[in-house]
């Protein structure tokens, strides 16, 4: 029997998120029905409610750093029982079968994953819709566990925020004493701090913005770099083997270059578009440097992040919110206006 | 004592190269004096003899692809003695005490290297020239020896379009097996072609001009694909770790990504400004993939390519010119019609 649920939906591209009545199929034997405790508020929930990149379909559910309790598992579940903490991210399913979904990168399916919402279920040709909503239904392999000891709703950015500044930590192999730079200290930005310094990493933060300088010492930076400031950008010429670019909107990369080392690479994992201005190769072949770009990351590797995050007591800084003051929210997200993600405290939707 | 020599340099950037009469400096302790027998003739020679890069110094002697033999050594010269067969690349010179001259990967050095010609010697402040001339005087750390048994005219190449295909082949790893696309079927191309092969790659060569396979199969490619003809890119969709891309002017990078696997880079090593038309991160993001530059290589890893080459019997495809001929050949090498190097022939420069 398929599920009747509440969530919030953009009804289109201009309307403000609503409340919404929609159904879910009904669980399959490998599935999982997750009752949802807290959602985090990603820059690309703006982005796809708004169809900044096109594509999107509405209504549109958005929300994909979910976290919740099992309430029913499917009976070939094996990995799951109803109580456990868990959570699910960006992707619901993939094709299991290609090179990349068989090195565990279903990030990256040939196929292209089943996105959490704005996707079409390969099954049963049914829209997914993400984690604004009461409960979700996921199949197992997509579904990973909360440890003990973390703070709920402060792990929910972990499901991308998280893994999306982990994974080129891993994929670049960043350890103790590795030079990183993060550009921008949002959402993306403070994960990234917190991960490289757990890592051990001299970790450096490239702002725009004066007097963040206290904060980002806080999560884990150990230089503040102003970037407009072009002596600052000079005393870092050359240090930094990675560099995790955060910023969503388009920017120039030429300032950061230099700041590269030999053989190091600069990876976007914030900005979908065209890189203007223009980028020029001088810098990349007279230092054997790279321009890179990186997506969340698979389903082992987050649970990995997972399980290294309740090892060292790592989350995110949320502030929670309501389901009603979500379009609020977005607004201030605009503006840069929260502390370093909001998440949403899914009780609220009970009162719908 | 000064030497007094001759050569053929460009006079301005718009005037033919013509015989030229200069001086060199007087050999220091840890010098090397080589009698010229073979130059080639690299793009860059014409790019820089025309200012096309602007910072042309004029007259501008060119030539970085030298074999000679050793005629004097310094008292301080251990490594080599007269009579020896050896070769100068692209630098005589570099700082010698910054993090990269200390990896031997004097190529970035941040003091910026002292190239072989259009440069300024560090120690004596004068001009340097090329190897379009009858002697040369260089460090000993900067000349590397060339292994018997290698045809010294078609070696000449190896020092700049060798090193500058084989220092990317190797630092991506490059082994066995390994996917290598290589975009360009000149100078370059063909020898990213013969060195991928003898590493064990499986090798493709892009080319835009139909006709080509076969000399393509013939210089070590498996596969030879139309990058202008839709379904053969569709067919290597996804396929290679490595893109070397050779072409030496403006083009768009947009249907080859693509054909990077996750993780995969493309690698430019033959065209320095900007890179138009503008890059789009998606299919950096979607696939982990980068876009990297890469520009000669260090003096200990020439003479590595060079042993390697002596080894495997790997030479440049040339054709032998007069230095009387050295302007019409620049007019073929822009009509790419050369197969695939022109090298020099230096006792011509006697009938001078």
């Amino acid at each position: 029997m398929v599920m009747n649920l509440y969530g919030y939906a953009a009804k289109s591209a201009k309307s403000a998120l609503a409340p919404f009545k929609f159904t879910r199929r009904e669980p399959r034997a490998n599935d999982v029905v997750i009752e949802i405790l807290y959602c985090g508020v990603c820059h690309s929930d703006l982005h796809q409610a708004r169809n900044d990149w096109g594509g999107s379909i509405y209504p549109l559910v958005p929300g994909h750093e979910i976290i919740g309790r099992v309430i029913t598992v499917g009976k070939e579940v094996k990995r799951f029982k109803i109580g456990d903490n868990v959570g699910v991210g960006c992707m619901v399913d993939s094709c299991q079968h290609c090179d990349a979904c068989e090195q565990g990168l279903e990030q990256y399916c040939e196929e292209t994953p089943t996105y959490t919402y704005n996707s079409t279920d390969p099954h049963d040709k049914m829209l997914t819709y993400g984690g604004y909503s009461e409960k979700i239904v996921v199949s197992d392999k997509f579904v990973v566990k909360i440890p003990k000891g973390l703070d709920l709703k402060a792990a929910a950015p972990l499901l991308c925020a998280g893994i999306t500044t982990w994974s080129p930590l891993r994929h670049w192999k960043v350890s103790k004493g590795s030079k990183v730079a993060v550009i921008g200290l949002g959402g993306l930005g403070h994960m990234a701090l917190k991960l490289a310094k757990a890592f051990g990493a001299n970790v450096t933060l490239f702002t725009r913005s004066p007097g963040k300088e206290k904060d980002a010492r806080r999560l884990g930076a150990d230089q503040v770099v102003l970037s407009t400031d072009e002596k600052q950008m000079q005393s870092v010429k050359s240090k930094f083997e990675l560099i995790i670019d955060t910023i969503p909107n388009v920017h120039d990369l030429k300032p950061y270059l230099p700041t590269l080392s030999i053989g190091g690479t600069l990876v976007l994992v914030g900005f979908l578009g065209d890189l203007k201005p223009v980028l020029n190769t001088v810098p990349l072949i007279m230092g054997r440097k790279s321009v890179a770009g990186s997506v969340i990351g698979g389903i082992a590797e987050t649970q990995e992040m997972l399980d290294f995050c309740g090892k060292h007591g790592i989350t995110s800084d949320i502030e929670v919110i309501k389901i009603q003051d979500i379009n609020e929210a977005y607004e201030r997200m605009l503006k840069s206006d929260v502390k370093y993600r909001f998440v949403i405290d899914m009780a609220s939707l009970k009162k719908v």
